[in-house]
């Protein structure tokens, strides 16, 4: 038996969805009648307290987002494996965002947009891409993603993250022990890292202050992951000192972005309201009941987050 | 001898470094003293009405810029080659300017900065790359290298040009009888086209109406080509009345945009000062040295402007 426990999207429609493509197989959700120790998959975006109570014969939870630092976060949250969802659509979203916001600051949109209201007219040659330097956190599924998409367009390529990762074209630097060289050769910092404990507020000041300031107007930040990777008081202070010349922010320490947020205000502050990638509700169900399928007849479960990582 | 005769650039920087390039051949300048039945070469870029005065003995015109429509309206033009500027430095930053304008307008940038503006939290997920088709109008050296860079990042792709063209990935349209059907499943239009009496104005109100109305907003327009592509006042009011969802603008019907012009001041239209891509000094000496020394060596010239095509 499969149970949805989905919040803030439409449990109806997925519901729906995954009996179709389960056919055979129990999908419930909340409310309807059912022995919650019969449950042997729940499938969650945002649980609730009592989102667990009961199902004692979990073999795995299903996470809607690729992200589960919330999710592990949960008071009431059983030993069974947590699959996190890995969707090609969703990684390309996400491309997509990170790569028409490295492009904006490499093209030097914030010095062109004051030029323009100002009605002036000041020739000024953007650095060819590969003399720009795009530094991606996070190595994972989204940012070896990121990466592939960014090489083509000619830029140079660096990556920070836990461990040693070695990708084509891209220069690696692994470990707090490398983060400041890292930084030391990067104009635009893309974040797409996991949050975690060692990940929480690492888009700060300290760090904006290395990175290298060779593109017009100063360094760019782009965070597609979580809000809680930056913080936002010390990307107000750089975006206004010129510490940073722009910073792209799709995620918040609060969501929605409060409405006396001073981001809002800020002109070379770009804001997107967590849009820069979803789900689609066909390849999730797709991947999803296929999983379970496989896992039924004896497979094993693939994307299973290590808790102890934390992702 | 080579004579160059190149305005608004610094004319003594590209002197010196050809002379490094072409050791043992004679490079003049205007003023110099020299003979012009004996100039072989002429090097310029926006020549002045006199600049070919005398130059019985040329062999070539060497032009600095990619685009020729300018020089082939100079009045006293004599009848020798006329060599364009092929540059791969050049077509990579056409490329990044294509690319960052062309994420920017996918990725609903306009109206994701509205939202900002008015402190407004609406989640609206912009169509996946895949999802979005751009049409490259153009399929010169630009285009093709626009369409290599747009290809990764997972665009459908058409184009429209003069004479059918075959390139992987892109479906191709040609010809005045197919611009319709072109334009009628063009989301983003990119114009890299060759300023010629057939494409002049064909940025116009009777073409936007042409362009899909599949992206949130309405379809955009990005002109790196030549001003003299685009009908301004239509341009004004397709963005004015939603014709156009937004319009990237590099170029204008005269240059610099005037201070009254009224796209300035429209939300919508983003200008930057014909800064889309320029010619490297480096190289530029290296192309055009190498090909006076292949030439005089016996070799043919490349890249010759066809006069008749008007590029």
């Amino acid at each position: 038996m499969l149970l949805l426990h989905l919040s803030d999207v439409d449990e109806n429609s997925w519901a729906t969805k995954l009996r179709d493509a389960l056919g055979g197989y129990r999908v419930v959700q909340r409310g309807d009648d059912f022995d919650p120790r019969e449950v042997r998959y729940i499938f969650v975006w945002k649980p609730k307290a009592d989102a667990f109570d009961g199902l004692t014969g979990l073999r795995a939870i299903l996470s809607l987002g690729a992200g589960v630092d919330a999710l592990l976060k949960h008071k009431a949250l059983p030993d069974a494996p947590i699959v996190r969802f890995v969707d090609a659509d969703l990684s390309q979203r996400m491309s997509d965002y990170v790569v028409a916001h490295v492009t904006m600051h490499h093209r030097l949109y914030t010095r062109f947009r004051a030029d323009q209201t100002a009605r002036r007219w000041t020739q000024l040659y953007p650095p060819a891409a590969s003399e720009t330097t795009v530094g991606i956190m996070g190595m994972g599924v989204l940012g070896q993603d990121a990466a592939k998409r960014l090489l083509p367009l000619g830029f140079t390529l660096r990556s920070w993250s836990r461990t040693p990762k070695t990708i084509d074209g891209v220069t690696g630097f692994a470990g707090q022990e490398n983060f400041d060289d890292f930084l030391a050769g990067t104009d635009i910092l893309v974040n797409l890292l996991p949050l975690t404990p060692e990940t929480t507020g690492i888009l700060n000041l300290e760090t904006f202050r290395k990175l290298r300031r060779k593109l017009d107007g100063g360094p760019a930040i782009v965070n597609a992951a979580r809000g809680g990777h930056q913080k936002e008081a010390d990307i107000v202070a750089a975006l206004t000192d010129g510490t940073l010349g722009a910073a792209s922010l799709d995620v918040f320490e609060t969501e929605p972005l409060p409405q006396d947020s001073p981001l809002w205000a800020i002109e070379n502050c770009y804001i997107t309201p967590h849009i820069a990638a979803i789900s689609s509700e066909t390849t999730g169900v797709r991947y999803f009941s296929q999983m379970i399928r496989d896992h039924e007849a004896g497979k094993p479960l693939i994307n299973v987050v290590d808790r102890q990582r934390g992702y």
